[in-house]
């Protein structure tokens, strides 16, 4: 076994604090990496407080793990030692599945292991993530990060990165084509920039006027106030997509109005109910869709970290120490952050 | 102007009384109809009870029409007297927006023009639906009944029977698919006959074991009860498609987890919010869609009747008299009909 140390969470109200465990050696399959970075996602948050009723502690957060190949086994043949990977979400699914099949690991029938937060596949250990030293991961799971970019700046679309891009692709964004980005976080600023790469009209949709001018730095082409109550009636059925990353339940209806005729609407970042209550006639009037999707699946992750390679696109990031971590997430609740809070793992052998 | 008996609700608590008003005269582009039969649907009494905050009085309700060309205006050539004609949601649109040159005319940017509960365009003057002797309706609006079907029968088809056909059409449910029909009422029933005959394996989910005998005969190759957890679970993720005929608002949350991956549910009955709410999680695991639909095109509402005569398919109806009609309401609320209320209007003559 591998000697690990890192952060934890042994409960919803207490912060993080050291915590050392073991990972498993490298099997045939595994790849071994350094950690070198990993993004503060606000799914963190979440299961760290166990807001979804769901969590197990302890508990190490982190799935925007970007580091170096150390070790791998005897069957791996994607990466090699030296080599520069990422980790997201997911480190294990059936593989078997309909959806396994179809390199859509993230929807497995029988459920894809989570990062963290979850049981390894057929043992009742918890997986451990990314605020931590080293991890093991099965190589289907592990994506290679070219050298040419910004490898902390790349942690976050290990999460906030293809969770935007994979809807934007599925959906067919592009050219001609009105596209709104609902709530200028971590996701959504990552789906400005991917819309305006695929060659949309990128509206920003937000309640905070003050962060237009960011919005369009980021590549929005026109900022709407959802707040305004006035300009979102000059906005609406006029939207051919709506990528909507609040990560919280909140009142989708304003929003499902901004859609032409037959159009959809992605949620990416709300999991719990949606309050105050959709309204039938928001889907039923102009036969809209309002739909889901959950990160991406692993052949798609390489192909959107690829992507960036080819068109320079990382995420926007302010650096904190791992002992910084709980004032990191205090900012986080706050929104507090541009745009996303990446762990520079380095701190981690200073703070020994 | 034209002299026209009915009955009307003059406010939301009151009864439907006898009720003379008056239609104009027949223009260049009208089909001026006798009115032989009316269904009753459900958003009549929503609507003659002010359910929806919207409702205008005196209301004439009654959007599934089927009577006789009597007069057709100089420029009408689809129709001519003597033919069987039908009327259903609408009566009008603006006929020039994207959504109208699309055939789509209920989703006009303008509004549709409704049967009843609704202003003339361009005028103050109430519509005034069906439950009545005789009415005006541009060309466009209406359709032609073949003499070869049971026109009694046929009435519900123009909402009933467009609402279900037409997103059944539009997602393209067909052989080898598996697609739930949820409840069994007006809507439903109508459901349950088009995704047999688009040879779809079509499974009942409601809520009441007893109705399983009738959703056989009706061409449902399987009954769900949804209430049934067990049996909810077993079919868990096996659905193509699921058509939520519920005229209130519910829970989707256990029907949406029935889907497959990437799958739809559309909602054509629950105007109102949806409660409990919708988790965000029953669209984002599994890239499912929410969606919705209202009635159907004018075009496809001719072709849905055409292949309602070439398949022999009709409303399963109770007939009952102009004058009983509040009495039909009441056990309309209690769900006590198979499947539609069709008014008599000979009766209304017989009333005088």
């Amino acid at each position: 076994m591998l000697k690990v140390r890192g952060y934890a969470v042994h409960d919803s109200k207490s912060p993080l604090v050291p915590f050392s465990f073991e990972r498993r050696d490298v099997g045939p399959g595994d790849v071994q990496i350094e950690i070198l970075y990993c993004g503060i996602c606000h799914s963190d948050l979440h299961q760290a407080r166990n807001d979804w009723a769901n969590s197990l502690y302890p508990m190490v957060p982190g799935h925007e793990i970007v580091g170096r190949v150390v070790r791998v086994g005897a069957n791996v043949t994607k990466l090699k030692a030296g080599d520069f990977a990422g980790v997201g979400c997911m480190v294990d699914s059936c593989r078997r599945c309909f959806a396994c099949d179809e390199g859509l690991e993230q929807y497995c029938e029988h459920g894809a292991t989570l990062t963290y937060n979850a049981r390894e596949r057929g043992s009742d250990a918890l997986t451990f993530g990314g605020y931590s030293e080293q991890i093991v991961v099965e190589q289907r799971f592990v994506v290679k990060i070219p050298d040419t970019l910004d490898l902390k700046a790349v942690a976050p679309l290990l999460c906030a990165g293809i969770t935007t891009y994979s809807p934007l692709r599925h959906w067919r964004v592009g050219p001609g084509q009105k596209v709104g980005i609902i709530g200028l976080g971590g996701l959504g600023h990552m789906g400005v920039k991917f819309a305006k790469a695929f060659g949309a009209r990128v509206v920003m949709v937000t309640t905070s006027p003050e962060k237009g001018k960011d919005a369009r730095r980021l590549g929005a082409d026109e900022v709407l106030v959802s707040r305004d109550a006035e300009a979102m009636a000059a906005h609406a059925g006029t939207f051919d997509f709506l990528l909507d990353t609040i990560p919280v339940g909140h009142d989708v209806n304003p929003y499902m109005s901004l859609l032409k005729l037959d159009r959809t609407m992605v949620l990416v970042g709300a999991l719990t109910e949606l309050v105050p209550p959709v309204a039938g006639a928001s889907v039923i009037l102009g036969r809209k869709n309002l739909s889901g999707s959950a990160i991406g699946g692993m052949a798609e992750t390489q192909e959107m970290i690829d992507f960036c390679a080819r068109h320079d696109i990382v995420s926007d990031i302010e650096m904190v120490k791992m002992q910084d971590v709980n004032q990191a997430y205090e900012r986080l609740v706050k929104n507090d952050v541009k745009y996303r809070f990446v762990i520079d793992m380095a701190s981690l052998k200073e703070a020994a």
